[in-house]
């Protein structure tokens, strides 16, 4: 049998799996969380035991310090997604809500239900923890899932995903919900990508080169981020101790993350009362500063000269792109031509500023006088994250249950026709 | 300048005009619309005349008569799409409403504020008020909107695409909130799905041809549906003059439309006392009957028996397949194999089918005791619709305002910082 070939028979039996779990209680859905999170801390040993595998391989392979970090389980960590898992079970389960329920003209009652999207196809990379985060949020929402995990960290993954099959197993669900490619061949990767028939919705995780190849072969819809290049902006009506607290915060409180600030904007009329207090805040975390001309002029050789690559640039680490602009109009146009819609910040005191920023900014997450390092499934309240989308329809920011569950119309007539 | 770079420009001044777009406040928007539906019935002569040019090449190239007779414009006609327009305006703008605005954990505060997707795509064939619906339904929802009608409505469309200029114009906003693409090239069509950077969604309506070739070449979200393969399901639990009395609206209230029933499901308990009766009905109305096995046997020589196609077929006409099941969960496996999806009711008084029916059905509308013909934008109350989606994320069935918008995660604070 060949790969399409595997990949299509996990497709269907994932469907008929999504069908089965689509009718269950929310209790049954809980159960096997619980039973999961167990079974994860029950096998701590065996799970340390595959993890060594795959460390030793990445070793040899010579995979970078900091892979090897993100690739590592540890008592503690495995400790922390049992505990997770334990987390979404706590959650209100959003299938079978239905809103909005009302008479219409003709006599029918009309209204809106939540449901599963049905079968979810996760793609990433590294983190053997998005193994567990995805199952248990599928689990929740109803859906089935194919886990496609990166090659370097396989034996962990597939260790993770017995646990979840034996929760599913123990309380009788069936273990298709949850299914994990075996082979690590990329041709798997290809034939999710053309399955929309089995596969309603790809969520792809890790690098730009993943996400990228997913959006060019991808047949079915895609709930993704490609970039986050996240601004600040300090307003001239601005309270400068909050956007001196704001700016160092959405910078340095971590640097590898996709909603820290990649580009501060500053209004021209305080540029020279922030900034270089700013740059010495910066310059004592030591963070690069790369600005534009009137930044250079003002800062001196703190700072390097940006360039216009700068404007576009997701750093990740601790480099910063510095622009002066003369209103808040041109920094809302910074922001519409070089940001990626992923989070961006105003800080200002005048709410005239604050109400147009909200409205105007296209971003996932607009923020008034709050860190963009927000921007997060937990901060926001929806218990866990299995991504953040910059799309522009369906799910846009973190996107927890609700992000994985639909909504369709429901009737209620009593032998209503229509006229 | 070739047709990409012309179509690509005007994606540019499509971007342009939506930012100016959303920022508008509804007052202004409505009396754009106002304008526009004066304007069209201001020009009704000049309207008549480019459409009769249609009509005319139409004749000369040999369209069939339902395909002229769709195309045709009447004073009525066109004094109906005024009137559709003014409906628009009574609608509420989904624009920036702000829901669910509550603090977090943190001391922010977080909501979500919808917001107009940005910039449309539509593609369509033959009828043209679609350019008028459209046009409305974008610029209300606050979004720009590229048309490109089919070629055979060339002339009806530009004319009518001026009049909603000419509205936009009378009120100060950017006529490019509604562009009309002018060349009846194909390659404009291409051009369009390959610009996810100016178009952020895609609507195409038409024959099956046109919506397969847009799924496979768009570069961005597409709105659509394929096909309206409808059911109706008689239970044995059903109130048999309800049946009788939705089977028959559901199929022949009119024919040529995406929500009819193609398919009847029958319990077997109850074939034989509803079947007959429902023959002679559908025979006085000339409908063909195509039955399984169970329903030839039962229902003799009125009835032709069916093939596997059958099951699939949207007839849009005068024809109907006819399946006697064992059971409800029959009837589920059936819709879940053969159906489009689209729209699906029960007749049952048993309350306990009736829940299961309207959890476990996986299509966009799901009905007890309703005809399929009410899956409607009208009916549903949504005032007008720009298409009927089948898709699984963003919207389902009718789509509407709310469907042409999308919302964003709004963040309150003070000064905060993530700890």
């Amino acid at each position: 049998m060949n790969i399409q070939e595997q990949i299509s028979q996990m497709g269907e039996r994932a469907r008929r799996a999504a069908r089965v779990l689509s009718r269950e209680d929310t209790s049954v859905k809980n159960r096997a969380l619980l039973a999961m999170a167990d079974a994860l801390e029950r096998n701590t040993d065996s799970l340390m035991v595959e993890n060594s595998r795959d460390l030793e391989a990445g070793r040899k392979q010579g995979l970078a310090e900091a892979m090897l970090e993100r690739l590592t389980l540890t008592p503690e960590r495995i400790a922390q997604m049992a505990e997770g898992v334990r987390q979404i079970v706590a959650l209100p389960d959003p299938v079978g809500t239905i809103t909005g329920l009302a008479y219409q003209p003709s006599g029918i009652q009309l209204g809106k239900m939540r449901v599963p999207i049905g079968v979810i196809g996760m793609i990433y990379e590294s983190r053997p923890n998005v193994t567990i985060d995805a199952a248990a949020l599928c689990l929740k929402s109803g859906n089935a899932v194919i886990l496609r995990g990166g090659s370097e960290a396989q034996n962990s993954n597939r260790a993770l995903a017995d646990c979840v099959r034996e929760g599913l197993k123990q309380v009788g669900l069936p273990e298709d919900v949850v299914q994990m490619v075996a082979t690590t061949d990329r041709e798997a990767v290809s034939a999710m990508l053309t399955l929309p028939q089995y596969i309603d919705v790809i969520i792809p995780r890790g690098g730009k080169g993943l996400i990228e190849r997913v959006i060019s072969e991808a047949r079915m819809p895609v709930i993704k981020h490609l970039d986050g290049v996240c601004h600040v902006y300090i307003d001239d009506k601005a309270d400068l101790d909050k956007a001196r607290r704001i700016a160092i915060n959405a910078k340095t409180q971590r640097y590898g993350v996709c909603n820290a600030m990649e580009t501060l904007l500053v209004h021209q009329a305080v540029a020279d009362k922030i900034l270089p207090t700013l740059a010495a805040d910066f310059a004592e975390k030591g963070v690069e500063l790369r600005g534009c001309e009137q930044t250079c002029a003002l800062l001196g050789k703190s700072v390097i000269p940006a360039t216009e690559d700068d404007w576009y640039a997701e750093y990740l680490g601790p480099v910063l792109a510095i622009r002066i602009l003369a209103d808040m109009d041109a920094a809302i146009d910074h922001i519409e031509r070089y940001g990626s819609h992923h989070t961006d910040t105003i800080v200002t005191e005048d709410l005239g500023r604050a109400r147009r920023f909200l409205r105007e900014v296209d971003s996932a997450s607009v923020m008034v006088n709050a860190s963009t390092r927000f921007a997060d499934g937990f901060e926001y309240g929806l218990g866990a994250e299995i991504g953040i989308s910059t799309d522009k329809i369906h799910a846009r920011g973190p996107v927890g249950l609700e992000g994985l569950t639909t909504e369709k119309f429901v009737v209620f007539g009593d032998g209503h026709i229509r006229q």
